[in-house]
């Protein structure tokens, strides 16, 4: 973050016409963005654009989740027909989406929205071995900061994660652990709805995953963080860490969304500590994985409504707060040039 | 509350393509709405409007707070030229902005956006007696009827409300610790920033001005509630009270902003208790009389960002939340309609 950015925002923070930190985590935000694109005040982060990264999970085979793998794929049509939740809220906050298939079991057919970044028809087993060969990983990173430069090019000023993939929990959950060293009991949750004894063989899993691929805890090196992302991680994973890689390379802001966005943005962490400088956590999500995450990022969300959906839907939802957030300092006031008397020290 | 719309509603949720309950508190907020218009899916609660009441307070010359008086005035300015927060938090929401003289302490020029309806050149000293007569309690609560009634005419279809008032969460206190029974002590706040001292002394104000008007709890008559607010509130918690009842009878959605809104609701719901089901919490404020004024009422804040800046900021924040809330129900394909499988019983 550029410290002469930082400053400048604080001090026109504290003349503007209201009672000096009286906005609370938003002052936070404007600062943050001021000091992540070295200037103040920071752009404003439109128009922004949500891509929903999704694949499919070879762990989905040891009943980690009651829904079938299939839903990945048909929740891409949804996405792409316009009928998902995300598609709702992207409409309400006046964000395009774009939905890149970087790893869904099946061919998809073309579709306007669609980008086509297959590295394969899901990943193996992470219980058994590694999910992706370390290439096919940084093949994935390779697309996701592909997909951001992209869009960045075609105007986006800002850029939100999203992710559809049926399991895709079960991987965050082991990135988490492996990038935090926190207990697999501890980051493990329940998803989009599993019963105790899923919930149990889900946490029985991540424990084996870490075990079989002997990830004890993730160093602070980036080949390392390649290989653990690889072994325990998914497709989207390593993508949306590519996407945070290339919006940061951007000094574009990345407002990520939940615990699959959490897990990826430790790894980009691993990858490059400053590309969280321009990371802002969209909301807090009722999986434990994602607390846990966002304690290490040093992140503070947004919302905290107990979402639990994922696709985006809490990054799009925290967009118009950053908004709002920014365009304080570009449009409020000063005490001097309102004639407001200022509060006596 | 209709039971047949919010029966509905939650059928709807539970039909569209996401995990039932995994939009948390917004799916709690689109049923409560169904619930208040007595119809599934709710209106959209667009355009919306947001109202700053603005007056002052006798008590400011207790020393209740650094700030001079005439910075209600100066505020009120401010936000007719468009230069507060809650003039560029309204902007980004796409929210119209009216300003309510309900009872500033100077004669304000004329202005498109300004509606004039002084009650009187601020309230009285509550610490010594009454801060208004009960005949100016019920005229201040005519006018917010008025302005709430007038809006909907206009096209208004979710109220925000707003207030301006240097000194008013002394009388915001008052009214939580008369309404809900707790001591001064515990809803007394720092406002927009005061300090050690001037806070004990606010404190101490607050506890006199419940004993010099004979205020212990207030009763459950309507009589005995404005009585209350007479006695220990102010023209705007006056005003919004009525604004609130107005909402309430148009059947339109009030997003309440921080603690005056919570007082003002109280002695809302002690006049009319259905008036709540059209209330939704935009925020939770930094002051501690908030929470507990949001506990009495049973509502949720939808945002927890530590403001503490009054004006309508936090229900402009909460604005775009609700209607993502709403949205879901109105666009979000169903199972059924998308071809989604749905998760196995």
């Amino acid at each position: 973050a550029d410290p002469r950015a930082v400053a400048e925002a604080r001090a026109h923070q504290d003349r503007l016409t209201k009672p000096k930190g009286s906005l609370g985590a938003l002052e936070e935000v404007a600062v943050r963005l001021a000091g992540a694109a070295g200037v103040c005040p920071p752009p404003m982060p439109e128009p922004a654009v949500l891509a929903i990264f999704a694949a499919d999970h070879g762990v989905h085979a040891r009943g980690v989740t009651p829904w079938p793998q299939e839903v990945t794929v048909q929740m891409v049509a949804n996405f792409l027909a316009g009928g998902g939740v995300a598609n709702a809220f992207a409409a309400q906050a006046g964000v395009s989406v774009t939905v890149v298939d970087i790893g869904v079991a099946a061919d998809l057919p073309d579709a306007p929205a669609l980008v086509k970044r297959k590295i394969g028809y899901g990943t193996a087993d992470l219980s058994k071995g590694p999910a992706m060969t370390v290439d096919q990983a940084a093949r994935a990173i390779e697309a996701g900061i592909e997909v951001a430069r992209d869009l960045v090019a075609q105007g986006a000023r800002c850029l939100i994660t999203g992710d559809m993939g049926i399991a895709n929990t079960t991987a965050s959950a082991a990135l988490v652990a492996a990038f935090t060293g926190a207990d697999p009991g501890e980051v493990t949750g329940r998803g989009t709805g599993v019963d105790d004894a899923t919930y149990e063989r889900k946490v029985g899993v991540v424990r084996e995953a870490l075990r079989v691929n002997g990830v004890t805890r993730a160093g602070s090196e980036a080949s390392d963080a390649l290989r653990v992302l690889a072994a325990v991680g998914g497709f989207e994973h390593a993508a949306i860490a590519g996407y945070i890689l290339g919006g940061a390379a951007a000094r574009v802001p990345v407002i990520l969304d939940g615990v699959i966005a959490g897990a990826a943005a430790l790894a980009a962490a691993a990858l490059d500590p400053a590309a969280v400088d321009h990371c802002l956590a969209g909301h807090r999500s009722a999986e434990p994985g994602h607390t846990v995450a966002l304690t290490a990022l040093g992140l503070h969300p947004l919302v905290d409504l107990e979402l639990r959906l994922g696709e985006g839907t809490g990054g799009l939802l925290a967009h118009p707060l950053v908004c709002a957030a920014v365009r304080v300092m570009h449009e409020v006031a000063t005490f001097d040039s309102a004639g407001v008397t200022e509060k006596p020290v």
